[in-house]
């Protein structure tokens, strides 16, 4: 798994109990793993579609300095499913993981279209 | 279903395609839930631990007003299971399922802890 | 009054002194009572015309789960008036309190129209 | 009336229907008026207790540049009653009207206290 | 140099340390220089082309209330420099200095255009 | 140069052009290039001292997938300086470049000290 984005936790990204926000993690592992299912896929019409097991393992703190990595874990016809960890950058403790992503490929009037694309990259 | 948050989709919630942004609606999704969850155990040391089976059913647009609506699925000795939905508030359609949310209930030491609650509330 | 939208108050949401920010405050109780109006006039063209007597009752703080609520006052032919209350979801102490939001229908040529509503619902 | 602070309306700034949103005028106003406030007085513990009769006079749109200026409307022996507006800055045109703002000074127990200022500055 | 725009230091500005973010300072910066920028020119095609010379001289707290002010530094043919300084609002102590923010004037094509204008104004 | 983190422009991140905002992407390297800092120096306590030669080359539009690289230009004795391209992924066009940014190593009492590292790593 190749690790990418990096973020620092700052103020804004805190729940009511000081440490990062759930949601914001999700929301940046989101944005991560949708653009790299673009580039995998080389494509600009994608919809995420579903995730599944999500296991929130330990917490982040104010001035964390946290990494998201994707892995591809199947190549559909027309979808890609993704493996997906975000960890403490200095400590590599794991803070969230997410088993699998499916992000589908779109023709131009939104119906599911063929990627063409059988090998995964970088 | 009781369906209690509502929120107007606005310039900030939009992806690169100027749809509601994936990301976001998870966002929204957690607070929601971790709110639920407090109110159902009347405790303040809660945890998001895991989410599972979460489908994206359809887009939502600018200006779109959609609500959120939790049920309890499960209630464990420290934990909670809650189900989630968010649909179009005008239309029913469905934006967003999650089948399973747990979170825990925490002691002072951050240890799980029995939340004493065997009946879920409203 | 129907308690709805519920929040959680983050990190972002914090004044300089650390308390909610009267100006996020307000616009929750905005977003609130827009969505309660469409809800009401089953229409799209709303905009919001005024408000009075705001008073600041309390003050939140992060962690503090809040909840908004809102009542019709006044049906008018074009408009309507809207009484909106945020209090502490666990305490039920008020913290912010609006006497009179007035929202108005607009026409595709965004004149008044008449909204054709004549008791509130919900 | 003195115009002090200038904002541009960015994406981030938009309703459903891709106008300034009337919550983030109400921020934006708020913000400035606590930091007038606390300009004339001279103090650090300030808070919003009221705000009465706001006019939503016209709409603002992306790209826009809006300033908002503010003035005594009278100085209590613990209070200060503040009178602003939100105008654009190219047109002059009037977006937002608040009559009075009314800000109290408190001791260190949160009372409220004599600021002991009796003439507006600036 | 005429400071105008005003801010205060809020819990969404804070970085890892918890102080202001200086991403956030350059942001407030950018937003105010082209604000001032257009006001000069009084012109809509304006892009900031280059900023050089940025020291950070001294951190931000939350609550402090800040203030940005501008000067123009140079008027060029279809150019315009700009001098800008951010400082705090009570003890003039500066934050961020920015020697040098050049924007250009752009015609209907994007091209560069000559904006007219020979001499600063307020 | 090593190019990692990655962004969507989304709707939050429009100027009121509707390009992406300098100010959003001069925040965004800000982040990137302290995290880069932090890891080649191995060290908590390092702010922003200054940058240089800022070029905004060409605009980003909604929907585009942007990543950031950064590279050790010098090392000082407490301080360390970072050149950083932020570039359209896909096309790989530089949007905003920075010469030079410095940082600098702080002891516990806030004064410069030496990091003790004399060779960039990754």
């Amino acid at each position: 798994m190749n690790f990418r984005s990096r973020k620092m936790v700052k103020g804004e990204d805190l729940n009511g109990a000081g440490n990062l926000f759930g949601g914001r993690a999700l929301a940046w592992i989101d944005e991560e793993a949708a653009i790299f299912a673009h580039c995998q896929l080389k494509t600009e019409r994608l919809v995420t579609k579903a995730m599944s097991v999500i296991n929130f393992k330990s917490p982040a703190r104010q001035g964390d300095i946290i990494e998201i990595g994707c892995a591809v874990v199947r190549l559909g016809n027309s979808s890609i499913t993704i493996r997906c960890t975000m960890r403490n950058k200095t400590t590599h403790h794991e803070i969230v993981t997410v088993e699998e992503m499916v992000f589908v490929n779109l023709d131009e009037h939104g119906k599911p279209a063929p990627h063409g694309i059988t090998q995964a990259t970088e």
